[in-house]
């Protein structure tokens, strides 16, 4: 009986894991309103109750896949805190280089969850509250030790960092071809940075 | 008979202006996948054949609406060519700032367009590479006059001042309150543009 609990305990973890790996092509893809759960549990191989078993709506699914993509996110910056902040922000956006479909989950959902009312409004909100914190705490650090000006404020240059981050994915994620984002990031947040 | 079609083209014109101004408060809210065109004609005031009859797909009225709205977008950009582009830049954020709509749809729909099956997906390649080439032309001017640092590069300035404008859009959208794009951008490109 405890070997066929466990193992229903690990097949229940398979299944969700297939679910989420499915939902986040489809999100990336299509955005929220236009993945369908019952496409998504056809390609994870699952029955649709079996699907809404795990993730009893459409909404608690998309929560689950953005918080469990972010988790990558957040370590590579969070990794070392004595690294600079432009560093650190350079070797997400070369991570991101090799999972298009990750930006573009990111950008898509971002985009939609402006309205007040989409599911995922407010994760975006606390999401770059927090970013722009943990940037300006790091920028803070990187003054402190002199590796960017005196005049440059924290909290401001968080807020151009990630935008500068998060534009040039657009026109990355548009023709990949157009832009080199970790060159480009490098060299315009420099400027931003000498204060 | 003359003056029946001449009321006749008027009349025309008017639903076709009514059913642009719907279209474009749905495909800014909800996207190219999440708009309906019953949902759509039924704002506008005519009937779905009429709507088909002005519009025969969903991808002409979509690509009609962003023609339209990206008119004043260029003149802003294009208005006075002896200007620096960063104050034209600017202007135009602080207009973007009374239009939240627009600001929406485009940063909404550009998400979306990544795909290269979307129907919008040629229109945004075009779009940013004429952004693009506009203000690299705009920036050479600037670095002739003096106005800018002489190490910087046009074409790769412009790359990160457009991404710079629509990833502080990005933020705005979200929390209007968090990020006041127009003195981001100055501080920021004014970084950038030193060289």
């Amino acid at each position: 009986m405890a070997s066929r609990t466990a193992d229903g305990y690990e097949n229940g973890r398979l299944r969700r894991e297939a679910i989420l790996d499915a939902a986040f092509g489809y999100f990336a893809r299509a955005g929220y309103h236009g993945a369908s759960l019952r496409e998504i549990a056809l390609a994870a191989g699952v029955s649709y109750p079996g699907l809404r078993h795990h993730f009893a709506t459409k909404d608690a699914l998309l929560l689950a896949v953005l918080a469990q993509r972010e988790e990558r996110a957040a370590a590579l910056l969070e990794r070392d805190d004595a690294l600079p902040v432009l560093d650190r922000l350079v070797a997400l956006l070369e991570a991101n280089r090799a999972e298009r479909g990750l930006a573009q989950l990111f950008a898509r959902v971002a985009a939609e969850a402006s309205e007040p009312d989409h599911p995922a409004h407010g994760y975006f909100l606390e999401r770059y509250a927090r970013i722009r914190s943990h940037l300006a705490r790091g920028l803070r650090a990187d003054a402190a030790a002199g590796r960017i000006g005196a005049g440059v404020d924290p909290e401001r240059a968080a807020v151009a960092l990630i935008a500068l981050a998060d534009g040039l994915q657009t026109q990355w994620l548009l023709d990949a071809d157009a832009v080199d984002m970790a060159a480009e990031l490098r060299r315009s947040a420099t400027g931003i940075l000498r204060g």
